[in-house]
């Protein structure tokens, strides 16, 4: 009876559906009417006599049985309007798509563009473009207002308690209020501290914010198949991912259609997009390093900013004087953005352009408040070369870059590492703290040994949850394919899920006030064996609900 | 060609043959040929020029192919000839099976007592009976010098850079030397920092050391079928459990045939088996809790006693007092044994039998060196009740038991919780160390969030390594069925496996000698591209084959 959505959608349509057990709620703002923040309610059984538990949503209208899906028009815009005020003007020369951005695909293997409408904007003009200049300048944007109710989730109604419990946690010096207000998104924001990634040509985006005094949050990577047989099965890793609560989602597509499909996703994306432009601009010299130009690598960043990328990673960390630290590693340079520069910059033996150029690319990315991540071309690929002299070279390089970063006005945030023991992840978090001048961090796990393939999710997801709670603002997932090959459909659930428990332990850990209104909710549910609302409260009612079935399958059980 | 082990046994048979990728192999310490220890070794490709990697060996002779297999014969003696000079005497009125031993099962239910020969020894008279009372005599045992070999694994070659691994990590007062001497684990042992359970009843024993100055052990529960089909079958989850990793195996079944299902494992088992006494008595008694005697309880601690059980789950922290102080609480009583001492306690409003006969209790376990592991039957169900004064109030009770144990000459190790937060669980570290003198803690994950059913191997398996890494000896696995079923063949694997990655994450941290030198060995493999070589050295094999296979099946691909 329960549709079984591990399933693929049929051909042509993606994922639609309220999850299981639970509905999509819009909620405002006081006297924001025209600001509807998503969130999810879990009724739960009369007999428990507590009202519904609220919980964060980053499915989009996905699972909003009122919005009709098409995903060859787009999803609806949020942000139009808060733009339309902002001296932002539209860009007449839009650039034109050229052969190589969809890797040169013949007639017969190109995907068609995306015939959603959209308006190219540049905030060349405009004197306020960025969040963080918004910020600085003591402006309050709407992305900060729906930021700000959206963090606050059920909190509204249980304020009072919140101080007992954020003392009770420890949050390494993180300073999380009692209650989000506008006000304090904007000083986190103004203070480098925290980002919303949200550039001005992705108006569909439902503004997210990234900072250690706010929710933890994670990334999915997700990237193109071989052969596509549809624009939609490419948008669906999208929507599947989502789902289950990726907060953000890196398209790191290589080959054909790159182009064409980051339209897809992002006229149907209701997350920040992150990319990497020197994948994309290393297709475009044939995948030869050395090839490399500044000026295919800025044509391609105006490319993606045009289409509405929300963040860049950059690997302008990864300077010349740098790439000698690698030579005894174990596993050498991991990081395929890395290794990149690292091959560009030892062919020309000069520095990398990225670094030099740094500022254009600021300017560029300030233009259409691209956000940086600052890319870790040189993070550990194994337990024997984390914290290293050349990891730690790069940090304080990001460290320099972010300050340059801010005083062109662009939000930042730092990508970390990698493979690390668990003694030595809490030097990485301080050591970005104070290089970083406490810019967001953004680590990829990290994974707590080596020797589990097939298992990397738990083996990252233990120190993910550690970074989480020293004070990591994002985590990117890690599938049980780690290593091994191309995650599919149920490997990229397990990964998000995975991450989800990690920053919730995380949020726990920290004393978030709000955090542990669903833990008691799902303790209680159990307790009083109201198995279905432990199955509804639960991060995968569907897995729980399959597991309890598998040995008890009787409706009689369930509520019991 | 490989043979997809995952798949269950014939009838009749258990699980036999290598791992894959290696082969086990038998080492003895210098002097001593009649002490064979097993470990596995990894051959790794030519190419590596690299001598084989030797690993702990947690699965006995089922994957030495030179072994016959049979389960009605049982396993090789390891400790006849030992035990046979320590002057034990022979008991010559071994206790009666009793119908209800096996849960009054019927003719046609009653699952055969397995026929291996077994012979019922008491150190009643014996001077010196238990690991502990050797160690303090200053005698080291033939199993002091086991477990100190197999500790070791491959040290005995790199003990030059033992000292530099040992101060990279963090041990959090842990006192982990470069090398295990025989003579250390006596001092360790005569300290009650740690244990060897070993019951003078199964010789079939490979002997394991747990204490926090070792190796971190992991233990895995297993249960009887509500309809055995064969004994094999039983059997077959202890072989698997241990196959992947499992150091001790919890037999907690219940209901018909446990006395001769019992008798099955413990014949074929060469880890130590654990059980909860109180579990069988109560089906002794029809289920209900206020039935229960001491005079029930005692003839079955003789029952298992004598079968060979080598450490017994002892829920006598669970005082009357104490139960009172649960009443707040979001999730009450969740061990099974607590709910049932706190049912007799209320009913009869009086002190536990367990509390008021313990020292009856020590004799018994004494005279065969079974090891006290003292429940935690107040142990916190969800994040609201951890750390709560319930738990608290137990713990001390258990540090007053300790002592007392230990000066009736018992080893004695102590059980944990349960569900708690990150950031609160190194104070149950910490507070398990000073109330109970540095008795091992074996501890039940902890869980770090309660919203996930599902994936509670994970949610558990943060915990586990994080307070493995603080200090705890042995951590119990969860798998992903917890809360919500009965775990089946793969979520045995699953739980195996995380809680491997748990302990092993915390050995790297805690700087153990010799735990790097697989995390090195694996990546120096994937960095060169040695396909096989990473899968052998994984801690499953054959999960990361079969992943690499799905995406990347071609031969060619493994070895470029």
């Amino acid at each position: 009876q329960t549709p079984h959505r591990d399933r693929p959608p049929a051909y042509g349509q993606v994922t639609t559906g309220p999850i299981e057990g639970s509905h999509k709620i819009w909620s405002s703002p006081p006297d924001r009417s025209d600001i509807r923040v998503p969130f999810r309610e879990i009724p739960l059984d009369p007999s428990a006599n507590e009202p519904p538990v609220r919980v964060y949503d980053t499915s989009g209208p996905y699972t909003d049985p009122t919005v009709q899906i098409d995903v060859e028009h787009g999803l609806p815009s949020v942000r139009s309007s808060w733009l339309a005020k902002r001296g932002f003007s539209q860009v007449a020369d839009v650039r034109a798509v050229k052969p190589e951005d969809n890797g040169f695909a013949g007639e017969k293997q190109l995907v068609a563009s995306c015939p959603a409408p959209h308006e190219v904007l540049s905030g060349g003009k405009a004197k306020l473009v960025t969040q963080y200049e918004f910020a600085r300048a003591g402006i309050i944007t709407e992305e900060m207002i729906y930021v700000a109710h959206r963090e606050n989730l059920g909190r509204a109604e249980m304020v009072e308690g919140a101080q007992a419990r954020r003392a009770d946690g420890e949050d390494f010096g993180a300073e999380i209020p009692a209650f989000i207000t506008p006000e304090f998104v904007r000083s986190e924001i103004a203070a480098g501290r925290a980002i919303i990634p949200a550039n001005i040509n992705h108006p569909e985006l439902e503004p997210v914010i990234i900072g250690r005094n706010f929710l933890v949050k994670i990334n999915a990577n997700i990237g193109n198949s071989a052969v596509t047989s549809s624009a939609a099965e490419e948008v669906e890793k999208l929507v599947w991912s989502i789902r289950w609560g990726a907060d953000t989602v890196m398209d790191l597509s290589t080959g054909r259609n790159i182009h064409n499909i980051r339209d897809w996703i992002l006229r149907n994306s209701p997350v920040p997009i992150g990319t990497v432009p020197l994948y994309q601009a290393l297709e475009k010299v044939g995948g030869v390093a050395e090839k490399l130009t500044w000026g295919i690598f800025r044509d391609t960043l105006i490319e993606q900013a045009e289409q509405g990328v929300d963040y860049f990673t950059i690997h302008a960390g990864v300077r010349l004087q740098h790439v000698p630290l690698t030579a005894h590693r174990t596993t050498g340079i991991v990081s395929r953005g890395g290794s990149i520069m690292a091959a560009w910059c030892l062919h020309h033996h000069r520095e990398s352009f990225l670094y030099e150029h740094f500022e254009e690319i600021c300017d560029i990315m300030r233009t259409y408040d691209i956000s940086f991540s600052l890319g870790d071309g040189l993070r550990p690929g194994s337990i024997a070369d984390a914290n290293d002299a050349a990891q730690f070279a790069e940090l304080e390089t990001l460290g320099e870059l972010t300050k340059v970063a801010w005083a062109k006005g662009c939000q930042v945030m730092i990508e970390g590492p990698g493979h690390v023991p668990m003694h030595k992840i809490k030097i990485n978090m301080t050591k970005q703290l104070s290089e970083c001048g406490e810019a967001p961090f953004y680590t990829l796990g990290p994974l707590t040994t080596d020797i589990a393939p097939g298992y990397d999710h738990i083996t990252s997801g233990i120190g993910a949850a550690m970074i989480g709670w020293y004070g990591c603002a994002m985590l990117c997932y890690v599938t049980p394919k780690e290593h091994l090959g191309l995650p599919d459909r149920s490997d990229v659930k397990v990964g998000v899920i995975t991450y989800k428990i990690a920053a919730h332990a995380a949020d726990l850990a920290k004393g978030h006030p709000a955090a542990q209104i669903r833990d008691d909710a799902i303790s209680r549910a159990r307790f009083e064996f109201r198995w279905q609302d432990q199955f509804n409260l639960a991060l995968d009612p569907d897995t729980a609900r399959s597991f309890h079935d598998e040995t008890l399958p009787k409706e009689a059980h369930k509520t019991a």
